[in-house]
């Protein structure tokens, strides 16, 4: 998988950041988390079709997070789309999308499965699809907010074939016996397991903005490859963060940190910094692997352990 | 006044031409033709600030002329802007609007009027303020779509200065006079009135969009000093402009020709041009004083008489 940040300014429009749009790509499908305003000029600077798109994550009814989705969907739309899209947002949302001429139902050219996102939900499974299930957990934004977290579902048996052939293993019908759940015998005469050589990785991405640090946001980041966090502020504005019900960029840091996140990508940018890179350096101070979402650049979303998440020295 | 064109593309959003949205600037103060998605990046990009704009019009309820309305109107809102907005649009979009989280009625932080463009509406005044008078005519796109016409008011008896003079009128008081609209002696005997030294210019300009060639289109362009109308086809897919409610090069060249308009800028490319020179070529065979519209690019709307109105020696 790999995250492809196409707006990080938080609620301001400014010259050189985007409002909130994020792409997660896995094996050429798209999912979309947020769809600002201008989100279809992203997509296509980004070279990213319209048409990969599979779902559409809205976290909450900010503009700044869903107002580019009506001009994407006329797009979709006036290009005679076949493939049915799924849209995950809640039922306000989904309210004024019917309202919209061209996207009334009986108007929209393809289909579209709305899932409503409920003010009261829970930790739950909102999509399962193309190898990939999303949960979303509620934040604290001071209203109805979410945030997204994004797996592979590999089989459950689904073979690492380095560790395979280091148990000895290279006939296919060995793989193909472990895949099925088996255990089997070599011709040693040792016994291996589905569970000795299944694959470790489950590549997981968290999105969790706009939000006060909360359990909800922990839940989704817990050992996340790649976490995409809410860093609105500096630590000198920390009382405009919870007052807006956002994050400071060291907040961030030190939920990355606590949920074991691989990877920390800050987002969503007040205006008033014109050098972000003094964001960075607060959470790095805190959580070592934090870059700045640079728009249009590519994230991968790989597991790889635990390497990155040793203390900083200035700790 | 000035036209600074912010979006020059029809329906199919492209990577080099944005979608409908054209700013009349007159005096500091600015009028908003269509607002399509991404208009407020267009208006930042354009210098243009959000605090000059008076008032929106919006042709037609087709995404690619409205949908950026509301991540402006929420800009609007969170830069707490104090002054009122006055919006021409149809019920329909006023419905929306008033749908939006952050635009419903007591969320907003500031005063918008909205003036309703009713479906049978006639050729008729929509608006008027800082000097403008702005008219409206329905237009022929096989849905209900209008037109609009922008005229300076000058008082009954604006006085040319340079007229006053060769007529020898050189006191304030005889100034005053004339412009209060009486008829004043000068020294040497001689009469002078009002309309012998009123100011001509009336800097008309008009915007006609999405619509095949009509009779509300050519009310609107009469002798109009600035003519923005639809050219979404070459004359070789004229049948696919009839068949979708618009004009080719040609169609609109003729119309301001016959409209005795000052000058012709053609808009609204359908995507299928790589090169819209070819449309320029096609309208300059009928009226020469016609120009693509570049989207950034000032025009000067101005009377300069009818000397622009030659035929082309292609003719």
């Amino acid at each position: 998988m790999e995250l492809i940040p196409l707006g990080t300014s938080s609620a301001t429009v400014v010259q050189d950041r985007g409002l909130s749009a994020n792409v997660l790509r896995s094996r050429g499908k798209v999912l979309l988390f947020d769809c600002g305003d201008g989100t279809q000029f992203r997509l296509l600077k980004a070279g990213i079709r319209r048409s990969r798109i599979q779902a559409i994550f809205i976290s909450h009814l900010h503009g700044d997070h869903y107002l580019g989705l009506f001009g994407l969907l006329i797009s979709m739309s006036l290009e005679r789309r076949e493939t049915p899209l799924t849209i995950i947002a809640p039922q306000k949302l989904i309210d004024i999308i019917r309202a919209i001429p061209g996207l009334r139902p009986g108007e929209i050219h393809f289909q579209i499965q709305y899932i409503v996102l409920a003010e009261d939900c829970k930790t739950q499974e909102v999509y399962r699809g193309h190898g990939l299930q999303v949960r979303a957990a509620p934040l604290d934004h001071g209203r109805f907010c979410v945030g997204f977290r994004v797996e592979k579902i590999d089989g459950p048996n689904r073979i690492d074939g380095a560790l395979a052939h280091a148990h000895g293993i290279d006939q296919q019908e060995q793989f193909e016996r472990l895949a099925a759940g088996h255990t089997i015998q070599l011709s040693d005469g040792r016994m291996v397991s589905p569970d000795q050589v299944k694959r470790q990785s489950r590549d997981a991405f968290a999105y969790v903005t706009d939000t006060r640090p909360c359990e909800g946001g922990l839940d989704l980041a817990g050992d996340a490859d790649l976490l995409v966090h809410d860093a609105t502020f500096s630590q000198e504005d920390a009382e405009r963060a919870t007052s807006t019900g956002h994050s400071t960029a060291r907040d961030a840091a030190l939920l990355a940190k606590t949920a074991g996140a691989g990877k920390l990508l800050l987002t969503h940018f007040s205006a008033r910094y014109s050098d972000v890179m003094l964001l960075r350096q607060e959470a790095r101070a805190v959580f070592p692997n934090t870059e700045i979402a640079e728009e249009y650049h590519e994230y991968s979303v790989t597991f790889e352990g635990n390497t990155s998440q040793t203390d900083s020295p200035n700790e």
